[in-house]
């Protein structure tokens, strides 16, 4: 018996922010002192380190619970299958709704349970929660489902990453280039006809002097209200932590797995920074002393930017529609997933298509 | 196999709330109008339905992740085991941490992770995440460790259930009279040895009509900022709604734990309002076509309030430690577990000590 992934979907959100839409901000230091670069040049410099040319921000008139629905009904759709039959709607995600214009997160009720509304489920058990785990949570979420068809306590889940990282940014914080909104979705099901679905997987927390590398934090400008918070990140810090800790995760998940390393086909990992992703493929492989397959980390993060849970599900979709030329998944590829985030955690899942 | 509760703890705030607290507050009706009723007669009557004496709040130094912390100590500290040996960390809440005299939410790192942070526990394979899922939100805690357990995925898991509903309310709302703060957690580990432990479990969400039952909306004050929102219910529709679908949920719960109704020695179900309860347990009853027993369920609501996800592992150690003189529960007695809150949802567990 494995969990096997039956539809995939997604919600690009339509409003395209490029770097220009940076240009007259005034960015700070954290102790709240003017950057002596031009925006030019910290855009510039900001765009070769994550890759991040444009991203994409939500409607004024969207909430997250918005973006998870169009995703999960797009899942929903590409599976085939009746809503009434899923067991499970797990939504991870972070700042739970944000409104435009205001700072108050609402997850009252919870945002899987505005999607089950709003999908029209009658049926009552049909589980609706939602699950905090910085940006690994999708996969949590998955790894969840998998708890929960392995245990027998359910056989189809649809699990969403959805948020809207626009609505907590600094704008005195050049890191807030690097946030966007977007969201995707998986239907996962039990499996008992082949040996395709999750092979193995792995979850770490990582708390003990990581607790506050991402965290809710003052703005940079001293003269705003010190009691709004915004998404703050020690860049180097998680750069540090994710070069050291992400490779040695990846690795013990795979090997776990069972497979020689030359059955990987590919590897999808957050897209939280192009350069950081690239380190971190480039460490696991050291790790198996062998060069970096060609054509192995597909990234989206130039258009898309990092949205945080939604990256990885929505790159996915992206995959498996056919809407990337670089980079395809066949029947049989062997795919390691894998991401890292606020908490600190770190989690991967291999899976057999 | 089962999953067994090793050990229980609590946090109950300090700072003791009676109804004079709320005698020169202006309540008001959904429209904005002031009521009729002087404020000792509206907390009167609000006494009688929900038997609310006196809550708790929180100090103005606390956030929800510290009740949760000092919950869990007591817990860790009942149970006997190493923190290091956690698998879980599991925190259910519905607000993060709000910090006194402010309105945002914080769950960035999750509260799991400040958990663990402040446990000092260095495993960094103790995954830490929270999940919303309304006052039910312990419970389905305890159901999801259950599911980890049964996966083979963890064999000891920490559940938590915390909140600071102090911090959500309109004053100019009499139904924040209500709301509590508090903690409580347990220590659910894998049992080989003996058949004690969670027999039967059973979760729903209720969205199609009711995802707004329990819901964040404007103040009742018509001047208030529009954009800031607070717990708000309907409680007659919460009432006839509870009353429709949780006795049911607790029945077929209870038939699929194969005991006969007469084994059943203790109702603990969510404290939310004593009138509703005792009528849910009377309809629980009805279905089985014979008397409710007496001292079949136990209220702290009277000194404690609602508390939300708090109130059923607090209520659980309290009678577990000989705090309570009227309740007992003894090793083979069997216990069923119930909540309702926002989604809508509800849970059951049956479980025998």
């Amino acid at each position: 018996m494995t969990s096997k992934i039956t539809g995939v979907g997604k919600y690009i959100p339509e409003e395209t922010i490029t770097n220009l839409f940076f240009n007259q901000h005034v960015f700070l230091s954290e102790d709240g002192a003017q950057l002596k670069d031009d925006n030019a040049s910290i855009t510039e410099k900001l765009k070769k380190i994550t890759g991040i040319e444009e991203r994409r921000y939500a409607g004024s008139h969207q909430v997250t619970s918005d973006l998870g629905l169009i995703a999960a009904q797009d899942a929903i759709e590409d599976s085939g299958i009746d809503p009434e039959t899923l067991d499970y709607i797990i939504f991870a995600h972070n700042f739970g709704d944000v409104r435009f214009g205001t700072i108050q997160s609402d997850a009252v009720p919870s945002l899987a349970a505005r999607v089950k509304h709003m999908l029209k489920i009658k049926n009552n058990f049909c589980v609706a929660y939602d699950m905090l785990f910085g940006c690994p949570g999708w996969i949590e979420g998955m790894i969840q489902a998998h708890a929960f068809i392995k245990s027998g306590m359910a056989k189809r889940c649809l699990v969403i990453g959805a948020e809207t990282l626009s609505r907590v940014v600094d704008v005195h914080d050049r890191d807030s280039m690097i946030y966007a909104d977007g969201a995707g979705a998986v239907i996962l099901e039990r499996n008992d006809k082949d040996d395709s679905g999750i092979k193995s997987h792995l979850s770490a927390s990582y708390t003990l002097n990581e607790k506050d590398f991402l965290h809710f934090g003052k703005s940079y400008n001293t003269e705003s209200c010190p009691d709004t918070k915004y998404i703050k990140m020690d860049g180097r810090k998680i750069y540090e932590f994710a070069l050291l800790r992400v490779p040695e995760a990846m690795k013990k998940c795979f090997d776990n797995s069972g497979y020689d390393i030359s059955r990987l086909n590919k590897i999808i990992i957050h897209q939280a920074n192009e350069k950081m992703d690239e380190a971190i493929v480039n460490r696991f492989y050291q790790l198996y002393e062998m060069p970096v397959p060609d054509n192995i980390m597909p990234m989206v993060i130039h258009k898309l930017g990092n949205s945080s849970v939604a990256t990885i599900p929505t790159l996915l979709s992206m995959i498996l529609k056919g809407e990337l030329d670089t980079h395809d998944i066949r029947e049989g590829d062997v795919v390691l997933f894998a991401s890292v985030g606020a908490g600190m955690n770190i989690n991967a899942v291999v899976y057999q298509f």
